[in-house]
């Protein structure tokens, strides 16, 4: 079947004259998860993992991917015809490296200049040059789409309106800020293209990829006009008024190609090339003076404004009152009732259902039971899923969205009689966590100044975890949303870890430990920046916690923690029952005031 | 005088054709401090302070400096003829601007190009350009020299030679490392202006720059020469040789902008722009292809090899029995004996020369008592100078040039009763100082990082001090090194905050707390920075402190500090103990093992 498509992709390429075809795993936006429709690389190679490229030449075929799908790899591709090539590995040379010396001098690389972002092609252009080889990139076409049959359609939720009390803020207001912001930069035109930065400036949600509530859709700005680029059929006859009363107009999904070419010489056009497709930067005219900076969005967007914070508070409790109930089930039912990843999952699901304006999962949920607690980026599926037994830990990473916000936490769980370093590990973690949320600051600090704080219990023994401490989360929006986080790593490119930490922001604390083949601990609480007071001295900042769900004692060595370490945990546990407890059965409260008792 | 002196420049710039001359508080190296030949500045104005630059116009001259000295300038510019600008103050136009404002169209702004660091000439361009005016910057004259009389020669100390017992690593094997890199870089020549590169990459020292022992010069290596730009009366035969075997030659010190002219077209010249002045910058012709970046040397120097860093411990005992003595010294005499700020500099000066390879203080001591604690760069002068009572704390910020090495150190010390205040703020700031000190954590890891484990004390009340936590230190060289240091901030352009902390490194570790008239804390050490365990998490690092002298226990409030801070200063002060007493007499051993007792 693979073998058939290449060959039909073959002949397409063979008309159009390309060399060689590029088939990434990107939507036309950048966004972290893809719908079916952009699922080209999956089609054409029958490799299912969620990262890999794949190259289609005349005599061969290959694909890209990383170390965490070499297994899966090679018995996806068995007998397909194409190359497995690991990212990595010794002698395995990168896929620009690779096409660099593969084509000849004057070769056509053919691609969806749509789903490749600016800067991937960009890279792929100096590679070909330091190595002195020119290689034309044609990237107005989608070769792929003309040979798949059946292809999904994109998807075309219905858009819906966000409620000034959900948002804080209008829309027209948010135009303006906009144009105010345009106007600074001297920007006649700007066109943004992230998913999440359309929906957060037009106070509309969608259904469009998974987990995150967002439009298909391309938004373009001028100081008079907006013009949004979408499938009209998914805006109700209230949704397009509401629009065009703040002076939204409308134009097809794909208009927005043609409508770049069309910008007048002389004129500037605003983009952020870091979150724009090929297509759309190459299309502009010669004449058109490009400017180029973050989306103008992109701060506002991740400062939560006070309606955002208070809405936030509220979630919580709803998400915390069902992740409480599940704990407690958990605890109740275990080694009576029959349980797996996979259905404690759905047990999940099924309490935020129960809570008031649910909207669903804010990405797929990880249930890993002991040694799967290991895997950072496991979840279950039907082959992997197990039982949980009543001994060892449960780790579970879940989140909701609901209309007023969005929710990310994990917590850890003993499930019987734990040994004693998982007790040490989950006391490790825990301190990290709670000394990160009780950090207080000069304004002007960010991320990278912080994050010592929740790591140094780890590091004081010689352990570390291989991810970030943190990432900014949207108001029901992406789960993941830029530019704030918690890293160590300051890189002169990356300006995440140098995002000055400002009132609003609202970021996750998730440090852990893993331990492979054994277990895996990680305690995630969502913490908001407040002020804190001012003095001769500056400005001081802190966090308020957000997530109220209880931290399990049963996993916790008290003696193994600070005095201040214990007093924010008891604070913590204070605030969880009292905002819990009144939404719990009394079994339920009572089960409460028992797990979050001052130690 | 002054005025006379400025009709006299006015003579010469009408000469020259010279609208206006610009005379700032620079060497021809970027240096920190500067010798008596370079204060053109206060010859031409009559103003002493430490900061200020000088513009003369015929009808004009204006003094621009900042707060810290707006009261000395108004007193010594008076009937001098130069107006005062003050720096920051509202409706004071910045030097560049008032020029831009100033200067007609066409006209010539004169200064010595070798005194201009190119960065701030680059920044007048940049103003000029902005602001439309076409002005010629003039920089191959010395206006003021012609008209000098009787300026003090430049310095011209004899050069030394340090052995390799001290440096560690032999001017061969350095030079050899230098060529790897230019050939890294492709680089055909390099020039390198500042003086603790040229020191030590040469493994000489010398005395031109107070308290920095360095040798006016420039070095331009190529791959097959080493050309050193130097008074050669500096240099005794034996010297002479040393350098010639390795394959260094000589020419005058000025030569080398004849030199920089002369590279062939088609040749490339690395520079570190940020340490060269404008006139070796722009000498070079217009077929040189310019490279720029660090110099070869900066982190080579910054990372102390073995040697250096064995020796740094050596003379941490020397320096440290210097100041023990010196504190056991003001607790035993203080309201018996008369004393005052500079009677206590002096006699650390007494105590330090009796110790081994002493070579002279490494900055200027600051000794303050009670409320001139608290100006953060005070330095007592003749009419400051206050008698110490018996009563409240006296900071004392002094350091020593020894041949293996360089110290820094400050102690507060409690010269009676103390205020509760006074304690908790010591004890905040004690507190910091430790924390920063057994930071233990991942390579990779840079002073942003960190800076928060000695400000936190502090920013949990509201409080904080206005300077760096702490700044890298030469090793028998500048006290100030770059690039490593502790600070929060991270700025894009500014590299030292998130350069990675590597072993070998040395850096101070000092919090303070400031109150206006009242009193002033500094507890400052070095530390060095250190590899501890490998784990399969990585490479983790550690801090040892290099100072070792007590810590004035009569100031610390020991039940506001956590277990784990006790810990680390009764570890210290063990130390203290073991490595300091075997040098003392037995009244003093006594005195230190009462000073160092577990708390």
């Amino acid at each position: 079947m693979i073998k058939e498509r290449l060959e039909k992709l073959r002949a397409v390429m063979e008309r159009e004259g390309i060399d060689a075809y590029l088939i990434l795993t990107q939507d036309f936006h950048g966004s972290e998860y893809v719908g079916d429709f952009f699922k080209c690389r999956k089609y054409m190679s029958g490799f299912t993992g969620s990262a890999g490229s794949l190259v289609v030449m005349k005599d061969m075929a290959g694909l890209w991917t990383d170390g965490r799908y070499f297994l899966q790899a090679e018995q996806e591709l068995k007998n397909t015809g194409v190359t497995l090539f690991k990212m990595q590995e010794e002698g395995v040379p990168k896929l620009s490296e690779f096409l660099a010396d593969k084509l000849a001098d004057g070769a056509k690389l053919g691609f969806d200049g749509r789903a490749v972002n600016f800067k991937t092609a960009q890279n792929l252009n100096r590679v070909f040059e330091k190595k002195q080889k020119k290689i034309t990139l044609v990237y107005d076409m989608d070769l792929v789409g003309e040979i798949w049959e059946n292809r999904p359609a994109l998807a075309a939720e219905p858009v819906m309106l966000l409620d000034l009390s959900c948002t804080g803020k209008s829309r027209a207001d948010k135009l303006s800020d906009v144009r105010a912001a345009m106007e600074g930069k001297k920007a006649d035109y700007f066109v943004l293209s992230s998913l999440d930065d359309i929906a957060w400036l037009l106070n509309i949600r969608g259904g469009d990829v998974a987990c995150n509530p967002v439009v298909l859709s391309y938004l373009v700005m001028t100081m008079d006009s907006a013009i949004l680029f979408i499938n009209e059929q998914t805006l109700k006859d209230q949704v397009r008024q509401a629009l065009a009363a703040d002076g939204v107009a409308f134009a097809p999904y794909n208009a927005v190609y043609d409508f770049v070419k069309q910008i007048p010489d002389g004129k500037s056009l605003y983009v952020d090339e870091k979150k724009t497709n090929y297509a759309v930067m190459m299309n502009r005219g010669e004449g058109v003076k490009l400017l180029t900076g973050d989306n103008f969005t992109l701060l506002p967007k991740c400062i939560k404004n006070k309606t955002e914070v208070d809405n936030e508070r509220m979630v919580h409790i709803r998400d915390g009152v069902a992740v409480t109930k599940l704990i407690y089930w958990l605890k109740k039912n275990i080694g009576k009732t029959q349980m797996t990843e996979l259905s404690v999952a759905d047990k999940f699901e099924e309490l935020r259902r129960q809570q008031e304006h649910y909207m669903g999962p804010s990405f797929e949920p990880i249930v890993g039971y002991a040694e799967h607690g290991a895997i950072i980026h496991y979840s279950a599926t039907e082959e992997s899923n197990v039982e949980l037994k009543p001994s060892g830990l449960v780790l579970m990473d879940t989140g909701g969205q609901y209309l007023e916000g969005t929710t990310d936490i994990t917590r850890t769980v003993a499930l019987g009689e734990l040994t004693q370093e998982e007790k040490e590990a989950f006391t490790l973690v825990l301190r990290g966590n709670l000394n990160l949320a009780g950090a207080k600051f000069k304004s002007g600090i960010c991320g990278a100044n912080l994050d010592y704080l929740a790591r140094f219990p780890m590091w004081e023994r010689g352990l570390d975890y291989n991810h970030g401490t943190g990432h900014g989360v949207g108001c029901f929006l992406n789960v993941h949303e830029g530019p704030v986080s918690f890293h160590w790593r300051v890189r002169e490119q990356e300006r995440t870890t140098y995002t000055e930490l400002v009132e609003g922001m609202v970021v996750s604390d998730e440090p852990g430990l893993y331990f492979e083949g054994k277990f895996g601990i990680r305690t995630e609480n969502l913490i908001v920046c407040k002020k804190a007071e001012k003095t001769e001295y500056g400005q001081f900042m802190e966090f308020e916690t957000l997530t109220i769900v209880p931290i399990d004692l049963e996993a916790v060595l008290p003696e193994k923690m600070s005095e201040r370490e214990r007093e924010l945990l008891n604070t913590y546990h204070s605030k969880v029952y009292e905002n819990i407890a009144p939404h719990l059965s009394d079994d339920e409260a009572a089960w409460l005031k028992e797990a979050t008792r001052a130690i």
